[in-house]
């Protein structure tokens, strides 16, 4: 996981990018995963105009530099990686898939030897993506595993959706801590077991008052029934709900409930 | 890492999708990590003309179905997963970071209580995201890690980048070979210490013939230049070709280089 100070020495490098959307694209991926330093190869003036419309990431934008050449985009970049969709293309580079480019990226970036290290990350055009000669600028290749038909030919991702993959494996955390082993079991802090009885209570009236213990006699045994309220995992917010209703229910009945009516 | 048939218990069931070109870049992910079921859930007919056009989704297009209400896409559904931003809104639900979500939602699809498990992950519209009541159809949430500049307001992600980056995760490998540890150093196999050996023994001539190692003689000692060209990482392919170009030196210089000529 990249830090701010690794995000701030990488840059994004947009090769003929054909189209403002696809730059507003690139931009607003980069804003929303902290990157801040676009920079556009282009033989002519990139169309900007309408990518500077692109939500939220004017600043990305603003400071968004184009050079007319790939080898004056990366001049300043101690490692510069390139991506593709691994087609039909004869390739020359080590290629790496992304999560083990992005581990290597971050080593490039945390080595001691290198005092200034500053990585290019080159997208190509969407629909040619980087060719040959843009390749050979680059140290090695990354891809992004993709699912693969088997027979059909072999198609690449939108650009925009590519970036915004790649930015986020780089700030990926590797070691989040650990959540909750069962999120729905309970959505915030687990009711204690107190709490978890006097549903449990509640509830055992409410199947006598039904008459549905009679009814169903093993279903109703107290013990079946405290297990039945243990499996649906009620948090402490939603406890005193529960006992609401159930007292509710038991009022309407008219068989309203005290607390000196537990069963065991 | 889900595998094809927990991808196919999936599906994706964008609410309110307000134009073509977000249900094509939806079907445009799905399709790119390998998955089929593609669910819009719209009070009117929603605008697939255009996205009927996404490029290589067609088949995803082709299989989705249109629901009138959410309740309706998600009934076969064991585990709802609702997307958000967590902007200003009061959540009422267990929220987990995308990793350790689609963790969740892995363990989810293997377990052996559950005969027939299927997912929804649910995307609201780009603009509102999902409102309060179409949440509470969730069993949790799940948010993706974004970067937060302080003081500034919330901003969410693009939906097609958001749909990829969530697709992405679910088919991540979490244990990946391990790759050569140094990508760049040599892009193929590595080149044996014989043909490294025979490298050094051609610089050294030339480092001579120029008069570069009377110039600079502590640069031009043999165990310095031998730590040179290992510094490079010459693999294998590249080896003879190497040799070939300081060869081609050496002739030009009048001192054509023979094997018997190695320096230690």
């Amino acid at each position: 996981m990249l830090n701010h100070a690794e995000r701030d020495r990488c840059c994004v490098v947009l090769v003929r990018a054909r189209n403002s959307s696809n730059i507003g694209a690139a931009a607003r991926a980069m804003r929303d995963f902290g990157f801040a330093h676009l920079r556009v190869v282009n033989e002519f003036t990139p169309p900007f105009e309408g990518a500077r419309s692109a939500v939220d990431a004017a600043d990305v934008l603003a400071a968004a530099k184009i050079y007319p050449t790939v080898a004056e985009a990366v001049a300043d970049c101690t490692l510069v990686v390139g991506t593709t969709a691994v087609g039909e293309r004869n390739l020359q580079h080590h290629l790496l898939e992304l999560p083990a480019a992005a581990a290597c990226m971050e080593l490039a970036l945390g080595d001691p030897a290198q005092p200034t290290p500053r990585i290019a990350l080159l997208f190509g055009s969407e629909k040619t993506g980087l060719s040959n000669q843009e390749l050979s600028f680059c140290h090695w290749l990354l891809t992004i595993p993709m699912h693969q038909i088997a027979g059909e030919r072999h198609v690449s991702m939108n650009l925009g959706q590519a970036i915004a993959v790649c930015l986020y494996e780089l700030v990926r955390d590797t070691n989040p801590e650990r959540e909750s082993p069962q999120p729905g079991i309970a959505a915030g802090a687990a009711a204690d077991s107190a709490a978890l009885e006097r549903i449990t209570a509640l509830m055992n009236r409410v199947l006598e008052a039904t008459e549905y213990t009679r009814r169903h006699a093993a279903n109703g045994e107290p013990a079946q029934v405290r297990r039945l309220v243990r499996r649906i995992g009620v948090d402490a917010v939603d406890a005193p709900i529960w006992m609401g209703i159930l007292r509710q229910i038991l009022w309407k009945l008219g068989e309203p409930y005290t607390d000196e009516q537990h069963v065991d």
